[in-house]
């Protein structure tokens, strides 16, 4: 068989198995499979198998990741790791996080079938919980590998009261035991992973794949603007303290500040009370999700769009206040690791990989506490949606990551060798 | 006992009243009066032996409408209307309405106590239903007296399922015999209003009093943009059409037309969706409240907002959409009824009436349709807060206003004698 009718071959079943574990849902005609549910049990045990068929000796560690280890060509020798999620959010797509696991694990089972052995060790990781959907943290199952885990997260609840530890048990986890789950960074190569784009620049752009430079500083915050409530009618335009006005502005503000220095700034939640046609608003709520290729650019951002929201309550006579609900550090990709992403893009493409920043969080920013990291970007359709049914990538897209991705680690093994 | 002590004690009773009738509420600790509710057959049953206490015959009529009729000095006389509402919204204040009853009540008194018939009989009117709280439509009470009751009303249903012939009926009213309640505009000399001013102008001024030029002309939208959802990271700027950015600019753009055009504006329910801080929003619905001295200065403002609207969606590549939910065209106090409520003022103050246009809605609106109608209006505390349990008037207004209520009562029969 040919190169490329084998590519496709495994092209098309990575895309098979991204279809049987869009199968494995919580809700029947949409998908959603969040940490510790019966659901990630039984996606551990599928992908468990397609471990070994690649050849690896497979484990669910102490946090609940899929883990699968191919041996080097001698004892001893340090790892490298490959790897993207399993979790997915509610009405999902069926390729974010997911592709990478079945990308990294076509590579391996590509070196198995040549009988090959590397250099490196290389570990295969399904990280358990990078959505953070169930207990409103992201990246646990990276931070469990990475060591960057915190006690203070036992405590944290999902919707129905239960908490990490509590779900830690019911899913038959030890959480005395989850340090097991550390890798050490000494013994570490470097992480790969694959993923989506979930942007539309690789599409606008017509390429298949794209090397990512680093991933984007984030802050979010819940924002109030509180003034008073008032009669639609009695109360005069210049005698009024509108929250929603006040708010209405920051949205704006948002949209300009983040035009103008170039980074990505959302307003994705307002509402105005107490929210009737006739009462003027006493009260607006809203969201503020920044994201920056660096945490200077995203804090002076913040600064502006800040001082703009301290103006408009002044004026307004409204009061303004701040709640700082998430943060992450910028991380920037390891050179050298991206080098050899860029080689293997160019190996499949015969180009020059383009070049992209991460505006969405990925396991490699947790990743990144442990070891280097370098990441290939896959073109998406549907103009690059994701976290939506509608997400799409096409078979020979995938065909040219799997290539390109062995490319990468080949790359890396002869560089060592 | 001097006429001032007289006047501070029947301010005193209305202020006790109003107490009473606060008391009778549907839920405990805060004052809640609907439509054809338990409460409001109690509150009818308390004023009822008031409207005798003023040597007035007391009936319901057949819209629940809590009515007192004082003789003329003649038979056959015509009929001066005095009268406000005693429904209340959720959470009401005290006064909006009610001490409208009160005061109207506390006139026929005197003329009762002094024993004094005039040129025209007298009619008070405490309607059933101004806020329109439990059926969604505004007005019921006056509309009926005023014969404008539309039969397509009687499917309304309250937040129960409750139609209101089914809420008729429990409450012991025939349907079919609503128009009973009309009045014959042949009959009718004139409407008389007290109320409080729901607005600071009055306390801005430091006057106690203000006569009403005419009772804005109002129109509710309920508004939507359309864009489309996407990821807060991987979506950049540039091609993201974020329904709540068009929202946001309508929302602005209302208060500078409103202040432009001297009307007023009011944008009192925004929401995002889906709603969540990572989700670039794909709808933002909303409401617009105008209200203008004249129709053609209201639906211009609209135009000017739509077109503001519609520039935005298209500048934004969203979809803009409205309903039309409400609409009270703009209605004009009588000039010779006014000069009474004026003359009635100056009587007691010594000084000119402020002149005031209603931005709320009142009896009067719908009373215009039978009859032409002037109102005084009552300087509020608490910086014209209504709606709320902090609405206020001081016992020295009220006195008053009973005072300048009645004089203007005398000076129309004087006019008329």
């Amino acid at each position: 068989m040919a190169r490329d009718e084998r590519s496709q071959e495994h092209a098309r079943e990575a895309l098979r198995r991204c279809e049987v574990l869009a199968a494995i849902s919580a809700t029947d005609g949409a998908i959603e499979r969040v940490y510790l549910s019966p659901e990630h049990a039984r996606a551990n045990a599928t992908v468990a198998a397609w471990i070994e068929a690649a050849g690896m000796a497979s484990w669910q560690d102490a946090a609940g990741n899929a883990r699968g280890s191919y041996p080097a060509a001698t004892e001893g020798a340090p790892v490298l790791l490959l790897g993207s999620h399993l979790d997915t959010v509610p009405n999902a797509g069926r390729y974010d996080g997911i592709l990478g696991v079945m990308i990294a694990l076509a590579v391996v089972e590509r070196l198995h079938e040549r009988g090959e052995r590397l250099p490196f060790a290389i570990e295969v990781l399904g990280f358990a919980d990078e959505e953070g959907v169930r207990f409103g943290r992201t990246l646990l199952g990276s931070c469990a590998v990475a060591g960057t885990w915190e006690d203070a997260w036992w405590g944290l609840e999902d919707g129905d009261g239960t908490t990490l530890r509590e779900a830690f048990v019911a899913f038959g986890l030890d959480p005395e035991r989850l340090r097991d789950a550390e890798l050490d960074p000494a013994t570490i190569v470097g992480y790969l992973e694959a993923h989506i784009e979930q942007g539309p620049l690789l599409l606008d752009a017509d390429q298949p794949l794209g090397m990512v430079s680093g991933i984007m500083g984030a802050k979010r915050f819940d924002l109030t603007m509180t003034g008073e409530a008032g009669h639609a009618g009695g109360v005069p335009m210049r005698h009024r303290r509108d929250a929603l006005l006040g708010a209405a502005e920051i949205v704006i503000a948002v949209e300009q500040v983040a035009l103008e220095a170039g980074i990505v700034g959302t307003v994705g939640r307002l509402q105005a009370f107490p929210g009737a046609a006739n009462v003027i608003p006493g009260i607006a709520e809203f969201s503020l999700d920044l994201r920056a290729a660096t945490d200077v650019q995203r804090d002076q951002a913040w600064d502006a769009i800040k001082a703009c929201a301290v103006e408009a309550a002044a004026a307004r006579r409204l009061a303004f206040s701040e709640e700082l609900r998430h943060e992450a550090p910028a991380t920037s990709s390891d050179r050298r690791l991206s080098e050899a992403v860029e080689a293997g893009i160019r190996a499949v493409t015969g180009k020059d990989a383009p070049e992209l920043l991460s505006k969405a969080g990925h396991d490699a920013m947790a990743v990144a506490a442990l070891t280097r990291y370098a990441m290939l970007f896959i073109r998406c359709g549907n103009g690059g949606v994701s976290h939506h049914p509608d997400e799409s990538v096409t078979e020979d897209d995938v065909a040219l990551a799997i290539d390109a991705f062995e490319a990468a680690v080949l790359w890396l093994a002869e560089e060592r060798g």
